[in-house]
Parts: C-alpha cells; sequence; structure tokens
C-alpha cells in the first residue's frame, strides 16, 4: 500500500527528500508493507531546475492542494522560516495529518504551540533534522536516554561559526578574513548575523533543552554572545595556553533550575568537542547514570539533513502500520522550570586586556586580583604597536559573578581596556 | 498501574538496574501512567550485600518464580553469559514475555533463534546495552539512522583494550605492564584473554554490523586479531609517525558484501577516534546520506549499563501502553549478505622488522618493496641491543593482498623477522 506525502517547498533540502525517499522506498515497503511515496510538492516556481528529474510526483503553487487533499497523510516542510510555514504545519496539523519539519526556527519560537496542536488533533509532529543534520540527538534525548536525568548540554550547533573559529585557529586568519572566506564557500549567507551572533545556536539549544531537561524553553531564556569579537591574537593565546576557542552552546539543568547560554568559550584540547572542526556538529551530554556522551556529525547540507528528514518520515510510516503517534510529553505539562544565571558556579575565566606599555601598570592588574583573591594560572603578556600591551589572564576557578566583578574594575581603570572576557570548560574526566 | 518486572541476576548491573528503575519510576508513571516496579529478583545468594536496600522486592534462587508468574509482563536479564541465561530468556519470550537483556554474548551467538522467538510470540526483544554500554548505538541505527544505506562500521567497543592501549600509549608501559595495571584496576579480567585476544570486540561487532547491515552475521564471519603481540615500540613508532594505536573494529558493506574485522590499527591523531581513551568507548558510522557520524561515551561500568537496560525497559513500558512490539526486521528476513576479505581495498601498512644491523639488509627490504611496487610514506630505522635494527615502514596505500605478499616475501628472508603488521585507518575527511 502506498503512503502519499506531500512536501512543502523544494529547495536543497527538499530535493534531497525527494532523491532519497525514492532511493529508500523498496526498504521502506519490505520492513513495513506501506511504501512511501511524494505526492505532490508545493514551489513557487513551477520551471526552476532543481538537480532532481521529478517522475510521478505533482508540483503545484498552491498548498491547499496538498493541505486539502484527504489521501496525503504526511506532510513534510522544507520551506524554512515562521511564515507561511507556521500556518501550514498547523493547518496540516488540524486536518489530521502527521508532520515531519527541519524548521529550528519555527520549533524553537513555536514548539508548544505546534506540539500542543499535534496532540490536540492526535498525530505526530517529528523534527529531528532541525537541530544538528544528520546527528541523531532528540531520537536518543528521548529515547534511549530517558532513563537519565540530564544535568547538562554542551553542543557545537552551529557549522558557521566552527568553521570561520577553526579557519581562525588552523590559518591564524582574523574573523573577517574568516568570515569572508566561509561566505566564498557558501558555509555562511551574505547577512551572516544570525550564525555570527549566536542567534542560530540558541534557536537549537531551545530545542535540545526542551527536551533533555523535559520543559518548555523560550528563546529569551538563552544568554547569548556571538564570536564577533574573537580576534585572531584571542584564538592563538588561547592556543598557546591549551585550548581552542568554540562557540559552545551551553545548557545545565541543577535540581530543577537551568541557566542556558551560548558564547565563545575556551575549550581545553584534550576535551573530546576540541577536535569538532570546520562544519562539524557535536552535542555533549551528561546524565547522571549515563555519565559522558557525545554525538558528532555533518550538522548541515543537503544530503545530511534529508537523512534526518526522511528518518522521520520512515518513523511516521511505522507509526501508520503499527496505529500510533508519537508523543511529547515535555510540551504538554506545560511544566516551566526556573531560569537563572548560575553565578555561583566555578569556572576559570580566559581575560584579554589592552594597556598602555608603561611601567606599573601590570602591577595595578596584578594587585586587582589579588585583592579579589582571584588567582593566576596563565599570564601572558606581549607588546603591540603604538606603545600598548596586550596582557592575557587564564585565573584558576572562580564564580561567575566574581569574574564579573574583575572585569567591572579593571574596566574603571584609567590605563586599561578588557577586549575579552570567555568562560573556560573544565576538562572532561 | 503498576508494571510487575522480573529480574535475572543481581551483580552489579543488576544492581544498578533496582536503583536506577525506582529513582524514574515516578518520571515513567507521569508520562505513561505506568508504573514499573521491579517485582522479584533471581539470586544465587539471598544473604549477600549487593549495596542495594531491598524493599518490596522479593529475592528468590527459584526462576520459575518470575518465569512462572502471570503477573509479570517484562523479564530483565543481566545475569550474563550464554547458559542458564539463554534457557531462561527463551521460555520468558515462549510465555509472551517481553525481555530486555544486556548479554552481547548471547546475543552475539543466539541472536538469531532470540529475535525469532520473540517475533513467534509476539514479543519484544531489547538489548541496547549489549554494546557500548551507556551510548545509544542500536537505538539510533535502527530508527533514526533507517534513511541510509551504513556502508562502515568503525568501532572502539572494548574498554580492557583501550585502557591498556591508553596506558601504552600515554605512558610508555608495555603490553605486560599494561595489563597488570588494568587488572589492578578492575579493566580486566583475572583471564583477559576474551578482552585481549578480540573476541569481546568481534561479539559487539556482530550484533551492530547485523543491524546497521541488515543481515544475520555469525562471530565466525569476522576476523579477529587481539592485541598481545602489540609492543611498546610499535606504540612509540606510530606515535613518531602521527598515529595512535586501537583496536578497531571494522565492519564494511560494499554493494551487499560484507568485511569484518578486529584488529590493532593505527588510528591518524587528526581523526576523532584517535581521541577515544581509557575506557571510552566510541563508534564511527557512514552512511551514504548521513556522512560520517561517531557515538562516544562510557562502554561500561554500573550505571552507564544500567542506563541503557533501564533505557530499554522504559521502552517496553511505553510500548505496553501503545499496545504494539518493537521488531528487528533484519533477523526474520533471514538474509545472508556474502562476508569476504576486501583483499582489494587500499590501506596504508604499518610493517615493523627486526633485522641483523649490518650491511645490505636494508637495502634488500628497500629492494623487495621496489620490486612490488610499493612505495613508502614513512621509513624510521633505530638500532637496538644484541647486534638488531629494528625497522619501521608505513606504507602508501596499497591493497591488502599485496600487503600479505610484502609478509610473506619478508618472512622469507634470513635476516629479517617481521614483528608486526598492522592496517593504518584513513583520515576522516
Amino acid at each position: 500500500m502506498q503512503i502519499p506525502i506531500g512536501l512543502l517547498g523544494c529547495g536543497t533540502v527538499g530535493a534531497g527528500v525527494v532523491s532519497l525517499v525514492r532511493r529508500r522506498a523498496d526498504r521502506v515497503a519490505n520492513m513495513t508493507g506501506l511504501r512511501p511515496v511524494i505526492q505532490k510538492i508545493l514551489v513557487r516556481d513551477l520551471h526552476k531546475d532543481r538537480g532532481v528529474h521529478f517522475e510521478h510526483e505533482q508540483l503545484t503553487t498552491s498548498a491547499e492542494d496538498i493541505l486539502g487533499d484527504p489521501d496525503i497523510q504526511i506532510v513534510v516542510e522544507t520551506i524554512g522560516g515562521i511564515e507561511p510555514a507556521r500556518t501550514y504545519i498547523l493547518e496540516a496539523l488540524a486536518r489530521k495529518k502527521h508532520v515531519v519539519t527541519a524548521n529550528k526556527d519555527l520549533i524553537a519560537l513555536h514548539g508548544p504551540e505546534i506540539l500542543q496542536t499535534a496532540a490536540a488533533n492526535g498525530v505526530s509532529i517529528l523534527f529531528e533534522a532541525s537541530v544538528g543534520g544528520a546527528i541523531p540527538l532528540l531520537g536518543p534525548l528521548q529515547e534511549n536516554l530517558t532513563a537519565n536525568e540530564v544535568t547538562d548540554l554542551k553542543g557545537i550547533i552551529n557549522g558557521t561559526t566552527n568553521f570561520i573559529l577553526s579557519k581562525m585557529t588552523e590559518e591564524g586568519l582574523d574573523f573577517d578574513e574568516a568570515l569572508a572566506l566561509a561566505q566564498e564557500l557558501g558555509y555562511a549567507e551574505a547577512d551572516p548575523s544570525s550564525d555570527v551572533d549566536g542567534l542560530d545556536a540558541a534557536r537549537k539549544l531551545v530545542i535540545l533543552a526542551s527536551i533533555a531537561f523535559h520543559t518548555e524553553v523560550h528563546l529569551s531564556d538563552v544568554r547569548v554572545e556571538g564570536i564577533r569579537h574573537v580576534t585572531a591574537s584571542d584564538v592563538r593565546y588561547a592556543d598557546e595556553a591549551g585550548y581552542v576557542i568554540k562557540l559552545l552552546a551551553d545548557g545545565r539543568d541543577r535540581n530543577g533550575r537551568l541557566s542556558l547560554s551560548v558564547r565563545p568559550t575556551l575549550i581545553p584540547k584534550s576535551h573530546p568537542l576540541a577536535h569538532v572542526s570546520d562544519a562539524f556538529n557535536a552535542l555533549f551530554v551528561r546524565g547522571d547514570a549515563a555519565g559522558d556522551l557525545m554525538f558528532f556529525g555533518r550538522g548541515a547540507g543537503r544530503m545530511p539533513t534529508a537523512s534526518a528528514v526522511v528518518g522521520d518520515i520512515i518513523a511516521l510510516v511505522r507509526n501508520l502500520k503499527l496505529g500510533v503517534v508519537t508523543s511529547w510529553p515535555y510540551a504538554l505539562a506545560g511544566s516551566r522550570k526556573p531560569v537563572v544565571d548560575f553565578e555561583d558556579d566555578l569556572y576559570k575565566f580566559y581575560f584579554r586586556l589592552m594597556a598602555a606599555d608603561q611601567p606599573g601598570v601590570f602591577a595595578q592588574v596584578a594587585h586587582l586580583f589579588g585583592e579579589l583573591r582571584v588567582s593566576m594560572e596563565t599570564v601572558l603578556q606581549k607588546r603591540v604597536a603604538g606603545g600598548q600591551a596586550e596582557i592575557v589572564i587564564v585565573s584558576h576557578e572562580i564564580p561567575g559573578k566574581l569574574a564579573h566583578e574583575v572585569a567591572t574594575r579593571l574596566r574603571s581603570m584609567p590605563n586599561i581596556a578588557v577586549e575579552a572576557v570567555m568562560p573556560v570548560e573544565p576538562v572532561n574526566e
């Protein structure tokens, strides 16, 4: 028996979905007796070349041709962005169709509404492709790791910034040069702000945290800092001190209180996350029973994303076979764990200062650290052009609030400019 | 409503399962309305201290108290080994009970029989804990990655050998010293042969390959070589040439033909698997759509293993709620993909030779490599005690059969002893 699927959008990912569904239809039919078939595809331009030969699939410019077709039981959304994707998905769910989406923006911003609509209509919504591309993340968190209280998520979940930081590390490029290279190679958009300012990673963290921590999470819960201010010299100093700078999405659950942030972070070279380079993504998970786990793979691209979307389609076909629906209990509980800054958590901190290169300035800095009882693990001082000295200090472990106080006090000194303050991820044991 | 569970065996893992089921029972009850409760536990000694306080659970020395109890719907086996575990599991399945097991030996050797018995009785058998401890592997391979044709599995899936090789690498220990240390710390058994001779890894590879490649796999299909002959100097030479030696479980599917091996392998330091140290496990997976993925975490230990067992228990509770059964299509298809040595696959090879330290010996070796058209990437020669020279050669990529020919020809030379031949894993791109 055929399972007709409607596809909304046929860009890079959509075309990958079309070809991958065709490639695996026989296997799914052998496994389940049901054959998934992409029956109709919503496009804006009927005549554009999409690198896929359309055989029996019918292209249409009218969403109603799909949403209003009673034969179509599964709708796959690969349009991206909020509207019209949100309206289409809510409409599909209201008409009792199961939905697969790769749309992280939509799930991050409207996840609870969408999940509740699915539940109210007794249908499934799956979105594995919305975070981490091909890497199975939501599945394992939701299925295999349910015996765990997940306490920590640490993710490198934005390929663009990881590519930029990798090039800065490997080739000594400055941020602007690395960004230009990323744009040239298609790893960054013409307007890169959503990636480099950390928003994309924050949206993915919202999705991961809501599932791992069993609670509703909002974008405003995440403290976000991008990588625009990270310089080639930060990267070099970090390297000398034994670290790699990564844009780290960090979620922690401490007895039901959450802390969520996305910010440039120094990762010790011995940590598994330090070796996640270029456009690869990785998620580090700590569970109270499982201990430390890491999931690694391609976070974007036509076929890696299609891999996750079609994995979800196959799960829905199995659901149809079994007569069951996938539920996401967290969204229905309506639970909202409190979100706080963990200002008492102990971390090492990296400080980079620019100071007038004159006697006594370093003593001033050292005196402040002594007064606040912040001891230093690494100190580097170099002369730079224009009578300026660059001072880099990596502290021993201190509470976050003390790091803020150090920075505030340093900023009040007349001869000192605070160029960067970044947390240092502990060595994984 | 309560779901009574019978536990067979209460050693390290079993006691972890008891405490973890208690810890998560509320959550599962909130999610599903069903509360898992360990009701009866089969032990050999009713009075042994197991580090767990038994409240309402009834200890028994008779398996029939569990297998014959009509209230018990789920049976969890943590005895290990083949018998009596096999008989108990087949009996439980025959009496329509769902089964969870952590028993890799049993699934590797009797998987098809057990899976077919489960299917014939309309019940589920789950065994996530049998490979990779806490790391979700079978779940993702069976669920999230179904849109892929998996072509490659590369696993560091034996913690004992990885601990030994890590200590040899980090501390320059010899095999015997590292083994003694592993035994002292409880990472190796008094009789370590199943681990160090590669059998444990081979059994896990049988399970992984059967699920990833959708076919029945037998232990005799795996070419197995352990790590006893790996020396401190191999580890040192590999390090100098940019590699780390790991016991690698390697499974490949090339258009339906399989190659399966477990053997010491040189891994480039830039490969994600090179950083999997000590008792950690990792599985590298290549899918035709997903590209390269890696799963990393704790491969053994009380709570990591219990994490996977209880994850499976929770999956069964959900199954009961939904009225469905988990099926493993490969075992029922009865398919047997042909298994061959991929003698034409191109790999770099590492050769370590011991030669009489006299003029002309190295020229003899170099001449042979030239004659067989095997070019050398790295050559190291060192004088050792007793008028002997140690020669290490890393070849450029050659077919496996050519590496065998090189070794055979070298062995026929009067002044040369071939001490080690190991494949080199390609750099991951």
